[in-house]
């Protein structure tokens, strides 16, 4: 309560679907009414995911509002649940600056996502030129736009911690901080998971929300470090958060129809890029760190802007990218395969690739293969800047002394730790018999082979 | 079951958040997959009101799937619950074409938005010269676009009486499908205020839906005619279905700062069309009737398109309204009433409006109203097509033999009845200091004559 | 925060499925743990209503661990929202002891049902020979019972101001405290309207629960006293939760249905009665007030106790009601009407239960009356114990400087604020031709009167 | 539509919070009305988990009524998914009698249950002394009880259809059927699932029930056998909804807390059979068949019936378990282990024990074992009535011609394959210190051990 005033009331309520309202202060309220932040409005959360579940027509405004709410729940939730000398101890900061702290971790969430390209991961790289990543972006937004850079530093806080915090450098500073923007507590998955599931309509991502937040606490470590920790009894809501994360990264961001009109999209931006239709933003010093942004610029380009150009490209009829874009055509699926789910496949995919080029198609022009390693388990893997006498999760077992590492009480959690795989190709419709008839080829023989 | 598979079985299947899963047969997926329908993602469901409600993201496509889940869902269930004879009676028609009727319903419902313009309903005046509704582009689309004509044509519909079911006109042989479209029954508001609740977050708009579609049935009145009735333990589920409507209304789409938006946007398109840049995809003839629709042109007109150009006014510095739309700015209201709170504020509402213009103030130009009148009980008015011996909707009293007339049956359902209407001011923010004075003047004057 | 911490961490956390958690501290378990309390587990909230909607097998235990819940919340928000110097002006105590105000409201809260008897209000007046109330003897039970006294005690609270939150005096130093346990805020129905839906499954009692809890603040009225407020917008929200109340009670307390069997009990109790068959638990004294209560037997007795005698009395096959409530049997609805919905049913009401005489019948024998007077806005209704310048619920208008009377502002409040009554006759299945034939009879003449 | 007509309309809607509304026809609803069949309200689903979730209050009458539905949707969609001549050719039997099958599925799943005693299997096993299984009681009370054989034959069904289909024997007649009510698909765990989180408030058992109800079908195997079969894309479903088993058995039913109130139940009713206070109304034959059962006693045997013992015994202060039933005691847990989380604890297990024995602790009467083996996965079992060219669950890979077997596909799903041993120690009060010394004792020691 008294936490909550001491940095003014926040009386700016907006409603949310998942929790309800979600509460902001003038500073934040400040940040949010920019050109900048406003034009997340006009970037889709889930790009092309709508072309698979239609109702998923939600920004990366309303999520990153979104991982504020889940970051303050969290942070209010181990400063309550933990020993208040550990926390200040974890630190070398007095409690009192606990709530500087929180205000620190609310711009940090709230900001996350300001880098984001269209379309987000798709046009990165290309735009980029892989000099950079979107969390870059930010930094420099953060560090350099001049209203937020005010907002921020109006509650006497410097940009450059917030913006340190959306990096994956150790931190030891703002161990929590950092374990909540980017790390084992990562609020940004949280809420993505329930809000995606939210508005597809699906229950993959869902899990227990109200005892999630309230899970973990600070307990010290044999080396007398702070130690994120979770109870015995808790175990099986890592195990559910974690298949959540699974089934929702398979069945919704890679879903197999997803995953042809991200080939579609990759090709289409190459071909942009290659007609220079984009806006040059950035500018990279010698040492290919952002030197400049043209934020008069970067304000205004977004999914809208690229999906123009579709418009433009589909109506002269010239490009069959922007054809499919608009849906009237379609990337044709050839091979699927998951690797969790089932023996190795790997030969058949490695036979037909290279019967595709036998039979005259070319890769990257009649036909695409779609790679994919997927972790789910971020949230179990240790982190460089945490000292080696930390778990990735500490386990509280009733009857011991110290934290145990969790990844050695849950055959489920050593389950989802392995890597998934995905392997993909698709070919363009023209091709469609042969792609079919090598597919089929492949799989007798294999198939075979297995039976013999 | 059977009913479900006459028309082949509906092996498409979309995720939906409302009502978990929408089903679709080969022609219906054709309509979908038409870039005229496809152009339904890019016109958002409730324009603006992202701006009040952050997460009201989503468009008229999903919009118009569900409308067209609700119609299949209503129409089934009169089906079952009404008397077979009286069902085949009310058309002349057998029994037999039951799904022939069904699938002219979905048709109707699904396409039901397709003449919608950019924003909805704020550019529809402007653009089609008060010469046409969206729903007359709606019926032109439906009879002449190919793929759509087609796909209504391969299962044997007359593409003119899907059409006509968009129309407020009469239409006895249809009685019922004409009520679930935009009758009583209207399938539109039955998803809308479930949808548009469900992405805000609210829950003005929400209703007892499971009840509500199998509440209505067909029975016979004095006159040997069939009226859509319901049974007297019912009547609360209409009155919390209206009053849902009621607070919907003036929370959701007639929220104060919504009105201000659609104030600046109205300005804007005024603007746009002032300068001529919108494309000119209607021909009309001589009578005012639609004589032609570029379809191409159409097909990408869309929210995307006029988003654009308010970023080039933006960018250019050049119009006020583009820079609100982009909220940079914002209008300030001055005077907000609505009739159904409260004693009589219309004269305060005319004072300040004259004083305003004695100051010096231009309407339209300085200072801006705001003037609607809302109806909510739409599922209580009679229409013109039906019979002087119908009641809009007819009341089952258990021990009466004949329906009786749901209005006189409820206190609630006669103040629902009454229309709202809604009396707002808005001021360009450089004359904020004159209009709040001019405000607080008025207010005294009466307040003081109301204490005398 | 530091407001929740000041009692002791509340370490307890239960499982709600409408809070997520409720959380405890030790004094509040130790109440929960005494048998007394235990005995709530026993009695069902909603008595027979599992007879119309199966799932209502909740009981008053959770109920009150829910009342708890809301009145926190509500008091938490309250706070957070009012100027400190009012709410401290209010009861001329220090702002200090606002953590000592909370956990009164809480005792209170989670103790307001102590004293319901089996079956709640059906054996009430008969047990208690219309001395005493359940209030009554809930307040002889907090002032008396000693593991309760002990653990309010040991927080330092006298058990007397606890036990007057119950009472319906007035309480000027506890005026918000009071407000909340029965007043105009009364978390008692905040709860069971979403806790009865939610196992009713049905959506009649549901509104906008988030909202609801952080609407309300306290604002200085003309002469300097703290008025109960809510602002302008949230009328509707007032509104909402008047209708889900006006809903919920026909539907569910008040189900045509579950009258009947109200009726049944009612007669059982009395049966029992006159047989002697009840623990003599309460002593009054000559002013017939409580002078003591048999704790032991208090403890045991509870919904089964009465179902034990039920199956007894079934078994020897030697009474009716208990074959009724066994569900063998039931009365049968012969007239029902209720006047909100409608015309004057009064005379044909009068003329059937003349007409069942005129032929033999005997009422509360052969045949049952069951009369209801409702009222649905407590919220709205001033209280003996506020001054004559408060309103029962200020609205804070925009523009002027006082809070005014919500009355002024709705019509739909106005209606409401209506009684509602119920008339409803009954009659023995044996009767079933006579009755509905003098039923129908009264139905024509009254009919073809109003025809004429 | 014209299936569910056909065998009358089911014209009796009864309120569901999960499914919304359960429909009967007339026979369904006699069987309902019967006191064997209204015993079931005061039959707890959950037992004593209320003391540890306090909501879970409701009975196995609503969650039998909840199978019927659930069993009623599957049979209805694999009809729907199936080749229809391969659904004629699994049974020898027309396509025609199709609503008759649902018919026996509807009696089966709502009579499953019928045979449960008080607390249900706490008191199974002592008082049928072994000699029968509730489901054999369902069974007799299927063939035998008067009202609820005449309400399955006016159907024109055998009733020793209805009873075979509880057993556990092969029934290939009834392929489908037989794997919904006690196979492969089991309506059981998928309604109670749902249900039992539903009213405890927790997550564990969630899944995705709209898209698991259709997603199962038949499809012909090499041999030409009908193969119970789901598409590869719903594998993650699988895994999905045994995840929510394993955490739901885990956290609900086997919840540490809960098994120490089980251990006091069963003491309790050993005391009770001890004492012969229970009605004696099954009678064995020589081969410990069920001879007959009377049913006038068994109508009232409930849990109502051990709460009243437990409150004489508790008066009376004659019984440490109905001491401990009212909750004014509690077991004390000493040793927990699951052995899914984590290495080998049974070495400790083993020494407790051992050291308790040693120390002078009389099992059984100063200490309790609770040991048990759970298995998740029911769903990937072989049954003995399936022919060897039958896999538990075919998995229709996309490229393959014939289904694989899913267990080759999944490793969560081997993962969640293997049995989950739990080891549990509960000790008396008044034992708490030798206990928990020797416990430490144990822990230290085999620490150690592992550490060197």
């Amino acid at each position: 309560m008294d936490l909550l005033k001491k940095f003014g009331e926040r009386k700016h309520k907006f409603r949310d679907p998942i929790y309800g309202f979600i509460e902001l202060n003038d500073s934040e309220l400040k940040i949010i009414d920019t050109p900048i932040f406003q034009r997340l409005r006009r970037v889709h959360q889930l790009a092309l995911t709508k072309y698979v579940y239609p109702s998923a027509e939600h920004s990366r405004f309303t999520h990153s509002m979104g991982v504020l709410q889940v970051a303050t729940e969290i942070f209010l939730n181990i400063y309550r649940h933990s020993d208040h000398g550990l926390l200040s101890k974890e630190a070398g900061d007095p409690i009192g600056d606990i709530a500087k702290k929180l205000q620190i971790l609310r711009f940090a969430t709230l900001l996350h996502d300001i880098g984001h390209l269209p379309f987000s991961h798709a046009a990165e790289k290309l735009i980029l030129q892989q000099k950079a990543s979107h969390e870059q972006l930010g930094q420099h937004i953060i560090k350099h736009y001049p209203p937020i850079k005010e907002a921020i530093e109006e509650r006497g806080i410097d940009t450059k911690i917030v913006a340190m915090l959306l990096d994956d450098k150790p931190l030891a500073e703002y161990f929590i901080l950092k374990n909540i923007v980017s790390g084992q507590l990562d609020a940004d998955r949280a809420d993505y998971l329930l809000r995606d599931s939210y508005t597809c309509g699906v229950k993959y991502g869902e899990y227990d929300y109200k005892r999630y937040i309230q899970s973990f606490f600070l307990k010290e470590n044999k080396n007398g470090q702070p130690q994120l920790c979770i109870e015995e009894k808790n175990i099986y809501l890592v195990e559910a958060f974690l298949m959540a994360r699974y089934h929702y990264n398979l069945q919704v961001p890679y879903h197999r129809t997803r995953s042809g009109y991200d080939i579609a999209l990759k090709k289409y931006i190459e071909h942009l890029k290659g007609e220079n239709r984009f806006p040059e933003f950035v500018i990279f010093d010698e040492n290919n760190n952002i030197n400049s942004l043209d934020f008069e610029q970067f304000e205004l380009f977004d999914d809208y802007s690229i999906f123009e150009m579709i418009k433009t490209d589909y109506k002269s009829d010239g490009n069959i990218w922007a054809k499919m874009l608009m849906r009237q055509e379609h990337l044709l699926p050839v091979f699927d395969h998951i690797k969790t789910i089932g023996g190795d496949n790997f030969l058949p995919y490695k036979s037909i690739l290279r019967d595709l080029k036998d039979n005259g198609l070319k890769e990257e022009h009649d036909f695409f293969r779609f790679e994919k390693t997927l972790t789910v388990s971020k949230l179990l893997q240790k982190r460089d800047d945490e000292g080696d006498d930390k778990f990735p999760l500490g386990l509280i077992i009733n009857d011991r002394p110290e934290p145990g590492n969790i990844m050695d009480y849950s055959n489920i959690l050593s389950q989802l730790g392995k890597p998934i795989e995905i392997f993909r190709i698709y070919a363009l419709k023209e091709h469609k018999e042969t792609a079919l008839e090598l597919s089929k080829k492949a799989f007798t023989f294999f198939s075979e082979l297995n039976d013999a």
